[in-house]
C-alpha cells in the first residue's frame, strides 16, 4: 500500500510523464530524487563538459538544474505549466565533480500563475544558487486523472 | 590593418582567452559570432538532446546561451567578471533545429557592478527570451594589456 | 485635427481614465508627460519626504515612479492589465530636488502577458534605475471603444 | 538586563540610526516592529492616498514597505549597505485600510553582497507580495561599535 497522499502520487505520475520526453534533463545527467505536490528535488553531477573558462560550473547549467526542478514542481498538480520568467542569484561557485541537489517549493499557486523557489546546494549543504520562478498554466493535463 | 578600435580588439582577445577554457559553451555547440567593447553575439542550434518534455528547447539551455553571451560582454574590458544574478523572460518557444542568436549590450558598467541586456532571437528574428544580467568584477585581468 | 494615430489617441484616453483614480501617483507628485501605444513617460520631483537614511531618494519611490509608468504603458491598448512581477536595478542615486523622468517601452505583448522596460533618468540624462515589468491582462477594458 | 544577543542589540542600534534619517518610510506611516541580526519586520497601513486606479494599493508602495524592511535587515550588522537590485512578485492585492506586515530574512551574506527575502502579508496572514533583494556593502559603519 502506498502511504503517500493521492496528491503526491499524482505528482509522481506527472513527473514520469514529463521525464519520458525530457531529453535535455537526461542529457545533462539529472536524476529525479523525489516529487510531491508542489515540490520536487533533482540532482546533477558537474561534468567535465559543464565547466566554463573560470573552471567552475557554467551558470547556465546550474540554472538548468534549478529550472527542471521548478518544472517538476509547477507541473505536479496535473496542469500543464511553463516557465514565464525566472530570476537566479549565484551565491557560491560549483566545481567539476560536485553533486548538486536542487529543491523546489511552491510559494504561491493561483488558477494560472505560480511562484516557486528553488535552492541549489552542493553535497556539503552549501548553497550555490537561489532561483525564483514564475509559471503559467497553459491549459490541458499531463496524465489522465484517476 | 585592423579597422576596429583598440577597445574592440581587446574585447576580441578577452573572448579568445575565455573561449579556450569554456568547455560548457563548446559542448552546447555555441559559436561566438562577434564581440566588441561591452557587447557580444553568440549563436547555438537547438539539438535533439536540448528539447524537453513539451518538445521545445529546455529553458535552461536558452538561458545558457544568453548567459554565455552576457559573460563575453561583461568580460570584454579585460576585467574578470562573474554573473551575480540574472532574470530571464521567456516570450516564445524555440524548437529543435532552430538557430538561436543572442546579442548582449551593456546598460551600465560601474567600477565593479554591471548591468547587461541580452536578447535571444530565432533565425526569423522572432524574440525568444530577454535576459538581464548583473555582473561583479572580482579583480584581475583576462589577458596581458598592450 | 489630431495628427496622432488612433492607437495613440486610445492610449491617451486610457491614461486619463487611469489617472482619475490614481491617488497614489498624484500624492507622489507624478506628472504624465506623454503616453502612446505601448509606451509612456512620467516625471516626479524628489521631495524632502522622499529621502531615506542615506539622504538619497528611497528606492521604493523610484520604483513607484517606474511602476506607474509601466502601468500606463501596459494599459495603453485598452485592456486592463496589472503588474505580476518586476525587477529593478538601481544604478545611481537620486537626490532631493532631482526631477526624475521615467520612460516605458513595450518589449513584448502577447494575448495576456506583457514585458516592458522602464528607464528612470535624472534631468541631466543620467540613468538612475532600470525596471523590467511583467504584466498580465485580467479581462475588461478601461474605456468604451470608439 | 537585555536578554537579546549582542548581535540583535547591535541590529537595534543600527535600526535607530537609520530610522532617524528615513523621512520616506516615516512619511509612508511605516512602523518598525522588530529588528535582529539579518532580519526585520515593518508594518504599514494602506491609506487613502496609496491606492491606484484599480482601487488597490499601488504596487510601488507595497514595494516601498518591502524595500525598507530589506534595508533594515541588510544593514543590521553595522555595515552600510544599499539595494543593488530587487525583484518582486505581486500575488494578491492589498486594499485601503489593510495593515501590511513585511518580514525580511537573510538568505546569504558575503563580505560585500547579500541576498534577502521579504514576504509582505496582510493582517489575515494572506501573502500579498514576495520580494528578493540584492544588497551591496559600500564601506563604513552605521554606529560606533561597542
Amino acid at each position: 500500500m502506498d502511504s503517500r497522499s493521492s496528491a503526491d502520487r499524482l505528482a509522481q505520475r506527472c513527473a514520469e510523464q514529463m521525464w519520458s520526453g525530457d531529453n535535455a534533463s537526461r542529457a545533462l545527467g539529472m536524476v529525479v530524487e523525489s516529487v510531491g505536490e508542489g515540490c520536487a528535488t533533482l540532482s546533477m553531477i558537474v561534468r567535465e563538459d559543464m565547466v566554463n573558462g573560470l573552471n567552475t560550473c557554467h551558470g547556465g547549467l546550474i540554472f538548468s538544474l534549478a529550472d527542471s526542478t521548478f518544472a517538476f514542481a509547477c507541473n505536479s498538480q496535473n496542469e500543464v505549466a511553463v516557465a514565464a520568467s525566472c530570476s537566479i542569484d549565484f551565491v557560491a561557485p560549483a566545481y567539476k565533480g560536485d553533486r548538486l541537489i536542487a529543491s523546489a517549493t511552491m510559494l504561491h499557486q493561483g488558477k494560472r500563475a505560480g511562484v516557486y523557489d528553488v535552492i541549489v546546494r552542493n553535497a556539503d549543504g552549501k548553497t550555490v544558487a537561489h532561483l525564483r520562478g514564475r509559471s503559467v498554466r497553459t491549459g490541458g493535463s499531463l496524465v489522465e486523472a484517476g
